[in-house]
This record gives structure tokens, C-alpha cells and sequence, in this order.
């Protein structure tokens, strides 16, 4: 198909399937003449990965990463997931103290070297953005945190498909960025659901 | 203390700060002289909240909608939620079909009123994004997703502070925000943990 059909298939805007074009994130079509390319399926299937990608807040830069790690995937399924973090974490740049991420962590079955150090320098951010706004995580909230992270993380491991490679490979990359999204917005769901149940005596917000 | 302590005792830079200044994040310090101001403890503790918001992806529009929700909360803690909320969930501007995100939340305990529309079209873009990916979260892990999430909100709001309505209001409030990254690190962590559990076969990522 030419591009603005792939447009029209896609919802993509002309404009923004050549920038992608330009960025290396989408391939090249065929040519068909020298001012005219032919896209197909796997064009059309990129763009719902890349679409879905930059509207959960990733960055081009780690759609990039995404899309290298679904096109050149690592042997294990194991190290899958360290490459799927890795793309959608921001590297390590600053000298962070891991010392009560890991007492944190810990609280997941964590010990030393069961995870990268990326993912245990986005907990030491993470704990160091709530200690400078002052805000503290109450004592008995934080082990839910945990306990429903560690169910979520077996349930999603366990899920992980062996139909095919190549299944496995989009499951991993793509769960890890997608469903954040989703989980961000049932929590607010759930807040506002436990909220009206506890302080709102019937009364609704909508 | 004057602008260049003020950035000394926070980290933040003078330009940064002149910048939230500009902005009207950060109310103006008293004027002890034509080209000086003095600034105290509520500036730096402003600082601490400002920096760890937008550290944690929030939008200047949105934390100008947090600070103002901060600094004027409504009355009762159920609304301030949706205050909260309405704050860092961006405005409902694209016709969506709400059903399957209805059909989802239903598994918190979902019913017709129970939340606002901003929240419920979160979830809806966010199934969206999963579906134009190509994605589909496996029929055994959604319930998982909300059993996790539902025990989440309820630690949470059963552990909203009464001992002072300032203390509500910055608990929810900044608790809905800043939470959010450290979820998402403990998920990626308790992710690694599983997969190397059960595929690691003793290999390490570090």
C-alpha cells in the first residue's frame, strides 16, 4: 500500500509516518518507483507498537532501544527481561545510595545480584523523590506495595508465552512499558473506589 | 536565607528556582531590599515537593494543579481525591468507548458512579495503547492486576492521616504522584527476581 493508505489503516498522520521513517523506528518500504515506496502488514503492525509506545510515555530514544531488543532479541528468556528494562531505563548516572533501596527490596525476596543494578537505582530515585517532598510511605502500606508487586511480577513471569520466540520476545518487551499505564490507572480506579466506600457516604463523584 | 543559600541548603540551582519563581510555583520571598528577597522553611520544604514531582514525570501545568490543590484542598477527603487526581490525570479530550474499560474495573468493585470520568478514560486509553500494540494482557494475570491493585488502594486510603487535615491533604495528594515511580521500580525488581527464579537457572544480572 503507499503511505497514505498506511496512514488511513493506522490512524498515523502522514507527517509523523515520515518522521518515523526518518528517525530509523519504521523501515523502509519497497520502492516501487523512485519517488514511491510500498508498505505492508509489517509496517501497518510497527506502527501499533510504536503508537502504544510514545502514548505511554516513552521516549523516541527508548522506542528505539524496544524496537533493537524485539529485532535482535538475546538467547534467554531471562536475559530478555534485563534488555527490556534496560531500554526503558534511564541509564545510571548519578552516585545514588542503594543502601535502603535494598533493605526495601529485600521485602520481595530480593539479595544481592538477583536483579540489575538499573532497576535498584530506579528504587533508590524513586524512595529519594518521596523523601525530598517529605512524604512517607506509612509503615503498613509499604509490605502491601510489596506483596502486590511480587504477586503481579509472578502472575506476569508465569504468563510468559513458549508458543514461540518471538512471542515470548513481544510479551516481555512490551508488557514491561505497556501494561504500566494500566496499572497506574486501576490504582486510581481502586483509590477512588476504597475512597467513596470509606469517606464518601454515598455520595459520587461523577 | 538569600536566593544563593536557599539553592545551597536544597540543590536546587538559582536559575531553577528563579525559573519556579517566574512560574508562580514558588510564592515570591519577603523583600528586604529592592534587589533582595528573603526565603525560609516553607520554601525549601516547596522546593523539596516541587523537585520531587517533576522528578517523577509530572508536568509543570500539572504540578501548578498540585500545588494548587495543596494550597487550597476541598473541603471533604473523598473530593480531594478527585482533586488529586484530576490534577495529574490529563483532561478528557478524546471520545473513547468506556465499555471494556467498565467490563475491567468492574473487578475492583466497580459500579456506575463510584469514580470520575478522567480516571476511568485512563484505564480506557490505557487498554487502548495495549490493544493497538498488538498486546493482550493473558485472561489468568488481569485478575491479579486488579486483586493487587484493589488491596493497594485500601492500605492506602485506610492509612490517609487524621491527625491533621494538612496531613490528609499532602498524603493524598503528593502519595497519588510521587508513589507512582516507586510501584513501577518495585515491579521491575520483583519482575527480574521472578524471572530468575524461574528461568535464571542460578544466573545473575549483575
Amino acid at each position: 500500500m503507499k503511505i497514505s493508505e498506511l496512514s488511513a489503516t493506522t490512524g498515523v498522520p502522514v507527517p509523523t509516518i515520515k518522521y518515523y521513517l526518518r528517525e530509523r523506528l519504521l523501515p523502509e518500504g519497497e520502492r516501487s518507483s523512485p519517488s514511491q515506496a510500498s508498505y505492508g502488514e509489517p509496517h501497518v503492525k510497527r506502527l501499533g507498537v510504536i503508537r502504544a509506545l510514545v502514548a505511554s510515555g516513552v521516549s523516541i530514544a527508548e522506542v528505539h532501544r524496544v524496537l533493537e531488543t524485539l529485532d535482535n532479541p538475546p538467547e534467554s528468556a531471562h536475559l530478555l527481561l534485563g534488555s527490556a528494562h534496560a531500554a526503558i531505563t534511564s541509564s545510571v548516572d548519578e552516585p545514588l545510595d542503594l543502601t535502603l533501596a535494598e533493605e526495601v527490596v529485600a521485602g520481595l525476596g530480593w539479595k544481592p545480584g538477583l536483579c540489575d543494578d538499573a532497576v535498584l537505582h530506579a528504587v533508590a530515585r524513586a524512595l529519594d523523590g518521596l523523601r525530598s517532598a517529605g512524604f512517607e510511605v506509612p509503615r503498613e502500606v509499604m509490605p502491601i506495595y510489596l506483596r502486590g508487586m511480587r504477586e503481579i511480577a509472578d502472575a506476569e513471569i508465569a504468563g510468559v508465552p513458549t508458543s514461540s520466540p518471538e512471542a515470548a520476545v513481544e510479551y516481555v518487551v512490551l508488557g514491561s512499558a505497556l501494561v504500566e499505564p494500566l496499572l497506574l490507572a486501576l490504582r486510581r480506579v481502586a483509590q477512588q473506589i476504597a475512597s467513596a466506600e470509606r469517606f464518601g457516604g454515598g455520595a459520587t463523584l461523577r
